[in-house]
């Protein structure tokens, strides 16, 4: 008898970007890999954050091993602690991932029952049949790492998000040595990141952004206030250097930044000479040209530090004329009207603004084109699953790789819930697990559906209006008019005579009753004329909510 | 007594792209350039488009002498019907934009009473103290152009938008020598496009697109599907021309491609050959190698013709694998999503997917920096007014004009109602006019206020809940359990201990009652306890309506 397959399920990230999970599987072990969160797209109105489908994990319970973190990301590690809440498994990361794990746990008042363990690049966990091996790689946060997974068909190498930066700020490099060797023992399956697959050449090296800030700070006239995300500690620490060397003393603000530079801190993750970091009082004494801030607020987050400055309302800092901000950001698709609201704002108060369309401030964290092709070269996969994309990504990423060298037919673009299943003979896609998007709004998970991010859809395009209907309980006829409630619809003291012909309008619909109709009749009856009325005469259609009171 | 000062009055276009609309005005005399509209913003939910604010025109309505259009696209023309409405005055335009005004104007029944023009490049027409010449600009429509307009002061030079093609598809070239003579003569003030004055380097030529479509349609297997604008004429025509070159016969989809394609075609914009353009039954009988497609839905509109072929219900077209399709145009800003939610979905059909990130298959219609240095080197301007761009691009522009030769301060970075006064001594901004977005929705023109999209919002993010108390008009007592009403809140059916527990909550806040409070009062008391009960529960803020019967 054959040997069960292995199963490769991606439960998000394929196909969307963010909420990244990935389940390996075989026979009676299944494990997991980052369980991230995604931030809701402009449709998914009001919900706060989109996390992966725990469905298929939560019947096979009894299999779930373990689960490993590539990195610190919100789009890796973001959904954990709704995941923990369910599931009582061993968690396995890297210092600075367990140090923001941790943070996001006590949040959720969830660390206390939480197994985690701290591994470093070289360390292999075993986790039923699989042992799994971190890999250091270069990406925008350190400590980040991929994962060598050993299967009963062979390694499966998982790159997480990474790309070859060959001058990191923190010696943080890709491991391509480790690769290579994987590479020449044969490696079954390769998973990579997508997230560049369309970007032509090579992603520029971090350096050139330290350059870049140096030059700025040593010739800006005034402040120079740098608004990066709070997870980019290697961007920090650039920042850092950039003053020490230009003879500027730093002040941190906004919540998060002040947070996690703590905390990089103590962890040993940002180099900091004494007496650098400053206060308000000394921010205040000290003159412009000696003076960096570091904040939050590169996304255009309405109450962040930056967007508060950017308003004119920060506590501390009021941007003036020889103010330099750079957003040393890209902003994240959804988040440029927001990004750039901030922008046109600061420039209005006099500042100058350098963000990444006219000065090198910022580079990517991902493999653009030829890194890409490098990593397929080195590790030389049987089969091949690009991750960590949109479709199209995942679709030029397959292409790439069947170019430079992956068996046509090996690679498989999937997406979430597809389920890859790998054996002695080949691969194939056998089946689907659920994957839905699951919605959290409030202390809500899971209880927002289609129907009701409709009704929001509708609301919020014309508004609402309420009719309430007072009728007779014997002859289903008026009491009196009708009460009618709008919001978002129109101005209502300028439109009363509209409402009072919409009430009249309601009488009318109810004229005719010559006996006691049921409450739904009515309701419907008069939301048909209401609804109808007012797309004559506004052609708007707000939503028409009726209410029938019988006395 | 000095002569009065010459009034630049932009009301659309500086500060958000889009909505263009210029005021120049001398004592007595005032003429209007352009009229746009601008596609509403994320947050002006419900909001169909946004014209600019007539206020001042109204104002001055006996000194109004003349409108005129430098192009047809909708940001530049799309609000004229509303002028038109309310003002009586000729309209200049040349040949093609009076074509797309005329089918705009016949929509709103205008067309009777309107007073069109049509001139060429290189006529003069007198509108009071004024005399404005039209000459030719290179854009992605055909018979653009920009503006010298002769003032008391001198010469003022309006680009509208351009680029400096030096192999257009139309030989629709910038006319620089004519700039180049005004510059000789003396420009007074420039007003220039700075939609690209962030982009380093010269826009492509138009006819890198050319030579993409050619190999694309002579190297793809199956139809070659283009999506563009309806208003790019010249595209169209490199489509046709690629279709020639390589046997390919062309069907065209989309109820605005197919007009525009027929009224380009009727004026003598297009050159088809004989018999190229098909029907259905032909394009049905033909194999798929001798096919082209051109169709609207290049923006990922929800009803466009693309749209529909990605989503599988295009009524003709049904997307297979040998399919290419091209997307010849680059997502408007805010309809990213939409455009590559297509991209996806259209991979996902099996067809190969052509765009902006992988192919050359789209140039933009506006100069790059060193188009607008040359622009500015030519004509060497007293005064300059960055035009056409958020806030952002006008600051960059105007530096840019600075450091090639505007002298320093002379540069004016304006917001739409700011008032330029320019006399023979010096420039200056001299006050504000109204200038707010006027926001047309359904027939409602100007009576969507901040307030109605605030509610808008609030509707959107949590829903609505409508509470109807009915209470004994002697005791102020519930007379029985209050009706409630929930849409884009929670599943009422999931959640009917919740609603019950409401409804006790309402019952609760009107106990103390102990006599006849006033409507106002009580819906106030049961609105907080219910948005409190509900927040406490949920986390959620849902819009809390209240109603009180009285029995």
């Amino acid at each position: 008898m054959s040997r069960p397959p292995l199963r490769v399920i991606p439960l998000g990230g394929l196909g969307e970007i963010g909420r990244n999970m990935m389940l390996l599987e075989y026979a009676d072990d299944l494990i997991v890999i980052d369980v991230g969160l995604m931030f809701p797209e402009e449709e998914m109105l009001g919900v706060d954050l989109v996390i992966p489908d725990f469905t298929y994990v939560r019947e096979r319970r009894d299999a779930l091993r373990a689960v490993f973190l590539t990195h610190g990301h919100e789009d890796h590690v973001g959904a954990l602690p709704y995941f923990l809440r369910e599931f009582q498994v061993p968690v396995y990361s890297t210092r600075l991932t367990d140090g923001l794990v941790r943070v996001k746990l006590a949040e959720h008042r969830l660390l206390d029952r939480a197994e985690l363990h701290v591994v470093k690049p070289g360390d292999v966990i075993r986790a039923g049949v699989f042992e799994v091996e971190f890999f250091q790689v270069a990406h925008s946060i350190p400590d980040a790492c991929g994962l060598i997974i050993r299967t009963p068909y062979g390694p499966v190498v998982h790159t997480g998000d990474f790309k070859l930066d060959h001058t990191p700020v923190m010696n943080q490099h890709t491991d391509l040595i480790r690769l290579a060797q994987v590479g020449a023992e044969g490696c079954l399956l390769l998973l990579a990141d997508s997230t560049y697959a369309e970007q032509e050449g090579f992603t520029p090296s971090e350096e050139l952004v330290g350059h870049a800030l140096r030059n700025i700070m040593a010739e800006a006239p005034g402040r120079v206030i740098v608004a990066t995300f709070a997870s980019l500690i290697s961007r920090v620490q650039q920042v850092i250097d950039a003053a020490v060397a230009t003879g500027r003393k730093v002040f941190v603000t906004g919540r998060s930044m002040i947070d996690n530079v703590a905390m990089a801190q103590r962890l040993g993750y940002l180099n900091v000479p004494e007496g650098l970091l400053i206060g308000v009082d000394e921010m205040r004494s000290l003159p412009h040209r000696q003076l960096a801030v570091i904040t939050t607020g590169s996304q255009g987050e309405p109450t962040s530090a930056l967007t508060r400055m950017a308003n004119g309302d920060h506590r501390h800092i009021t941007i003036t004329k020889g103010d330099t901000v750079v957003l040393s950001a890209t902003a994240i698709p959804g988040n440029e009207h927001a990004v750039f609201r901030n922008v046109d704002n600061l420039f209005r108060l006099g500042a100058n603004v350098l963000y990444n369309r006219v000065a090198n401030v910022h580079v990517r964290g991902h493999a653009s084109r030829e890194e890409l092709k490098i990593i397929q070269s080195i590790v030389q996969p049987e089969y091949f699953v690009p991750i960590h994309g949109e479709y199209r990504h995942l679709v030029v990423h397959a292409r790439l790789a069947e170019a430079v060298g992956v068996p046509e037919g090996n690679a498989f673009v999937l997406t979430d819930g597809d389920v890859l299943e790998i054996d002695d003979t080949c691969a194939r896609i056998a089946g689907r697990v659920p994957a839905s998007y699951v919605y959290v709004d409030g202390l809500g998970i899971g209880d927002i559906d289609q129907h009701i991010l409709r009704d929001r859809a509708h609301l919020s395009t014309d508004g609402v209006v309420v009719v309430i209907a007072t009728v007779d309980k014997l002859t289903g006829k008026l009491t009196r008019p009708a009460d009618i409630l709008t919001r978002g619809f129109v101005d209502e003291a300028e439109q009363s005579e509209l409402l009072d012909q919409c009430r009249e309008v309601v009488a009318k619909s109810l004229a005719l009753a010559d006996h006691i109709a049921d409450f739904g009749e009515v309701n419907s009856r008069i939301k048909d004329a209401v609804g109808r009325f007012l797309y004559e005469r506004t052609r708007r259609r707000p939503m028409v909510l009726t209410v029938t009171v019988e006395v």
